[in-house]
């Protein structure tokens, strides 16, 4: 690991692991959900807020950052943790899948990718280097290298000449994030659905050498059993004693499943994206409070949750609201949700450290199963 | 007063006083700012956040709550307080003035206002009745007689007749709203710019006697120096041992010339509007956040200022979630802006208490003259 960070492994149960991401800015537990912060800002809820659902580590994205308020400017203003407020780790994504979702005018190249702001049409371009350089001037604290992810559904051919190309852009990285103590640099697998390409990844990566390792290509519309499918096979191709992250990853299902097959981190938009339209997670499963049936709801949105908007509101209050357009709905459901999140965590990370996760994963599945409260 | 609530002024300067309105729910300190919470929330602000500005007692709208989520629902909810989770005072208007100002196909007899609802066009009958029944089923602890406001300008005979009818209502207002411990309820002054209508009215309300007494028809177009003027005679036909309720204002230099003249609460939306829209309000005047001289500039908004949007952030972060049109610039400079109204009213009410209040108005002149901090 970079100077400054460590990796502990404190329990393990079947494939599943708990422990410590130790960093010069505060520890991060594992199995960790991480809340995307895209342009500085968890959005609608202040960061005192997001640390009180339990979060760890925020995710910044590279890309957003670039384009507004720039890299050159956080950097400036004394870096990304000061200029939102958050002062526990933050780890940055490359740009490179945002780059290829959002960006208009795309044009890749082995040098990197051309490209116009979806935000003014300027015209940027991101290098390997140059992901490295901005991931540095906003001050990230684990870094990733630059990759392209490619579109599914692509053919074998595809996905292998671009997982090569990831693997050559891998090395530039790692070349040009240099050392940095205190500061950790991961790298991301690719291959798709494709065991021997994931194979070749992971050896390429491994033999580069990261503080950590992605599991890139996944979460992009191949469906659930695809994903849990290629991670029956390739964490394992990780190195054991550093931690795994899954990108972009996602519902609470996916998030079990993944855990069972040896993940240790995960960022996903949903529980914030959610919470702006009236969509809300509990061990019940998703719940709609735009539905008239909350109407004249007076109970809490989930009984067992210790969130202000479960302690402090009724489902009538939450569906108000919601149809009102009113802001503090998207505070109040985006801090549910976050806090949901959190608190599947720690009863993932509880279970593997008590060895009886599978029992934990049988009883999340069936309360899923049993569906939200009846209506009154 | 009613049972239940009492008014003691404990100081006075000049015209202007200081003092405590106790509650059932708890003492209002005057010369007081009331935020509004139109549709049972403060736009962007929790109620802990609101109470932590130092607000005593939130404003609730009876005409969108009549039609969303309806005062009926809130009533088998239990109440306002315990839907919005506010469970200090809350003061609702009558309807009337927000009728008029905002419904569809408006009627106006001697019997109420039949209008339209702007939300879904739904017919509604608004009388001095049904605006007490609806302020008695939200739970209101001020609830506010059923007046008519002439659009300005008017000629002063529309005016008379306005408020002749006006005072009409306030007396099926007060015989509707009968015998209610621990509930409060106000009478309006209306008479325009009219010193002799305004004393009619004053004699009208006083006739039938109220708990309290607000100055209505104003802040509604006239200018500054109108309201003024009309404050200069208006506040002192309204019994000393009662609050006085200016509607609806105001800026702060509005306030401060209120209170001057008398005014011991108020209400407006300005501070919470302004800061869905980048405007915040401090000792030195009003800032337009989106402005560019702020894009790089690290210092606080206020230095002077213990607002977490002051405490925690950057002028050049306000800058860029404003312009990224992110919800946390709504909540970081809603909540500036309410701190700032409080501190306001903070120095008022010492001001007064500590005889210095001429002092006061002009180092909070002088301040403003001076402008914002100069860039950078």
């Amino acid at each position: 690991m970079a100077v400054g960070f460590g990796f502990s492994v404190n329990a393990t149960d079947g494939r599943a692991r708990s422990g410590v991401i130790a960093t010069p800015r505060g520890e991060i537990r594992t199995p960790a959900f991480m809340p995307v912060g895209t342009a500085a800002t968890v959005k609608a809820m202040l960061p005192d807020s997001v640390q009180a659902t339990g979060a760890d580590i925020l995710l910044g994205n590279t890309y957003h950052l670039m384009l507004r308020p720039t890299a050159e400017r956080i950097a400036a203003l004394g870096g990304l943790h000061r200029f939102m407020n958050w002062d526990r780790p933050i780890l940055t994504d490359s740009g490179g899948f945002q780059v290829m979702s959002l960006a208009s005018l795309r044009k890749l190249t082995e040098e990197g990718v051309r490209f116009s702001s979806h935000i003014d049409g300027s015209k940027h371009l991101l290098t390997p280097e140059r992901s490295m350089e901005i991931q540095r001037l906003l001050g990230s604290d684990i870094v990733m290298a630059f990759d392209e992810c490619p579109a599914l559904p692509a053919t074998e051919e595809a996905v292998a000449k671009s997982m090569r190309l990831s693997m050559r852009w891998a090395q530039r990285s790692r070349d040009a994030f240099g050392e940095r103590p205190g500061h950790a640099l991961f790298g991301i697998m690719q291959g798709g659905v494709s065991p021997e390409l994931r194979a070749e990844s992971a050896a390429a990566l491994t033999a580069i050498g990261f503080d950590g390792y992605a599991l890139g290509g996944l979460a992009v519309g191949e469906g659930q059993d695809a994903m849990f499918g290629v991670l029956d096979y390739a964490t394992d191709m990780l190195p054991a004693d550093k931690p795994r992250y899954l990108m972009g990853v996602g519902k609470p299902d996916d998030i079990v499943g993944a855990v069972q097959r040896g993940v240790d981190m995960m960022d996903c938009v949903l529980p914030s994206r959610s919470g702006r339209t009236g969509q809300a997670w509990t061990p019940r499963g998703q719940i709609n409070l735009r539905n008239a049936r909350h109407r004249d709801d007076p109970r809490p949105l989930d009984e067992g949750c210790a969130c202000p908007a479960c302690t402090g509101y009724s489902r009538a209050y939450l569906h108000h609201v919601v149809k009102a357009d009113e802001i503090i709905a998207s505070m109040l459901l985006t801090w549910h949700n976050l806090h949901y999140y959190q608190v599947l965590m720690q009863g993932l990370r509880d279970a593997i450290a008590g060895a009886r996760l599978d029992a934990f994963v049988a009883g999340f599945h069936a309360m899923r199963a049993d569906g939200d409260i009846a209506p009154l």
